[in-house]
């Protein structure tokens, strides 16, 4: 039964206490002070410049309450966010957690909730260091993550050039699928298909995006959220380029037969399908040589090439060009 | 008339160029990368620690679509979330802004409110420094805030002694009769009223907790955003403490006649009434003599002391002492 009348002090204790967060000065960590003040307090690594992203996951628009497991929503709100991170090659150090909750899901639901994020702010290495709770009567959470990477070596969207070999971690489209797998299904999920598991509990590419970016082999780099058709546009937007992708070359979902039942077109859940957090990158030709076929069990794709001339183009099977139209997820569409 | 069917993308270019935000790298500046990409880069101040507070203002807990001025909303939302930093004693260095609206918001709406934003990011010399935008039903807003204080400076809530003398800036109660004027009228608020003007624009005590800590005269401080009655005692626990304030020397609305017309009473006021970003702080016997009566316009007044002993108690004017029971804003009340 959730617990009725908590005070905001009483529900701030329940989190600080499943974060472990530290209450005051712990020196040799990062997060100097913890939960419990006006603020947050962070020690930057010197020659490192700090990554700042926030991320909305609200109910309906981003998760459904009858739907989604609270673990999950636990995981998956800072999994998310620690993508952004990701995309810069950068490493998460600590996050703020903005939450409104209704009365009713104060007690059972946001323990649940809470060891979902306690799992994957283990797993990541991303402290809880704050954050604001109010009562509402829908589920909205808001994340900001803070990182760190060094000085003038974040990857940007903006350092593609002309002839760069365009990649994709993963295979895309699964976490689509797996969305409306779970759509369909009676009750809340099972955690047991790897598709609505790719939805529900998605991967950060954290070490994969640290690596490339230490081995110097990335000119550009973000990651795949709202799907590769509406990715690759801002990608080459930010560094005034064009690309041409080759559909044969875009990994797909593996298993045709679970779309197939589900009505779904492979391609169309590659080029459109949102919330894989796999990463978009560029490799300039002379390095593509460097980069191996699958990095710690994640396949690396080369999907086509980065132009001069501003144009956005997909080859098809029979060798026609194409443009790519962004049919990727967007909230005001 | 709202612009309509604007995409996601649209709306953050015109966030960005509102803010006049930086898309590239500006060597010098704290903000080595703006909105535009995954995330924003920040570099900190050797020396220094970074201060992270986010503060939710959400339609209808937190201000009325009807009511307040979107330009006032714009204002707010940052000013409130700066005043954490002002109750740290640490300077404000960029901001992240999270907004979810309604599709007939994103016109001459959005507009004003950016006006107000950048009003408070201006004068309160804090940048946007990146975000994330949605589609909602109804305005939901969430702002991180990242400041600066040199290491091991910051003003905590833990560091209050027995003995210590407790201050408030300016007069308490103002903001919640702003509330109540603003509440009664019909349609949106007048800014010409000082006590509207004070819950629509409040305007955080940067200066002050900056000078106070860098004069060492604080042991402690918190700014007062739920009520004085709600605050102390947060203060006093992070402290281990007790505190005996003195009801005579709190320092009151000063247009009885106001309150009275609304039916309000000014202790009432002044003891449980949120919103007055004014700070509370804590300063060792010997350095009161330091402090001036007044800082910048800004009134500083002593309304009791720390005692060794952890009680709340509110000494009335006729001797009795009272437990202070508090009665501030709780969302989950």
């Amino acid at each position: 039964m959730p617990r009725k009348h908590q005070s905001e002090d009483s529900i701030l204790r329940k989190i600080a206490t499943s974060s472990q967060s530290s209450q005051g000065q712990r020196p040799g960590h990062s997060v100097a002070l913890g939960i419990g003040d006006d603020a947050a307090l962070f020690r930057a690594k010197p020659g490192h410049e700090i990554i700042l992203t926030c991320d909305w996951f609200l109910e309906a628009t981003h998760f459904l309450r009858d739907k989604h497991p609270p673990d999950a929503v636990g995981w998956k709100c800072l999994a998310r966010a620690l993508s952004d991170v990701a995309a810069m090659g950068g490493t998460p150090r600590c996050f703020l957690l903005s939450l409104a909750l209704p009365e009713t899901h104060t007690g059972r639901w946001l323990d649940r909730f809470l060891g979902g994020l306690r799992r994957a702010s283990r797993k990541f290495q991303c402290r809880l260091a704050g954050g604001d709770t109010t009562r509402r009567d829908e589920i909205l959470i808001n994340i900001t993550v803070v990182g760190e990477v060094r000085a003038r070596r974040a990857a940007l969207r903006s350092g593609a050039r002309a002839d760069d070999i365009l990649y994709v971690s993963g295979r895309l489209g699964e976490a689509e699928l797996g969305l409306q797998i779970l759509r369909r299904s009676k009750g809340r999920a099972s955690n047991k298909n790897p598709l609505t598991r790719k939805h529900l509990y998605p991967e950060p590419r954290l070490a994969l995006g640290q690596w490339l970016v230490k081995k110097g082999l990335v000119t550009a780099m973000m990651d795949l959220s709202d799907g590769l058709s509406s990715d690759v546009p801002r990608l080459c937007a930010a560094s005034a380029v064009g690309a041409r992708l080759e559909k044969a070359k875009i990994p797909q979902v593996q298993t045709p037969d679970v779309a197939l039942k589900y009505g779904h077109d492979l391609m169309q859940l590659a080029l459109h399908g949102g919330d894989d957090y796999e990463l978009l990158f560029t490799v300039p030709p002379r390095k593509a040589k460097l980069l191996p076929k699958s990095f710690r069990g994640v396949r690396l794709t080369p999907i086509g090439k980065i132009t001069r001339k501003r144009e956005l183009l997909v080859l098809e099977e029979n060798g026609r060009a194409r443009h790519l139209i962004p049919g990727g997820w967007d909230p005001f569409r």
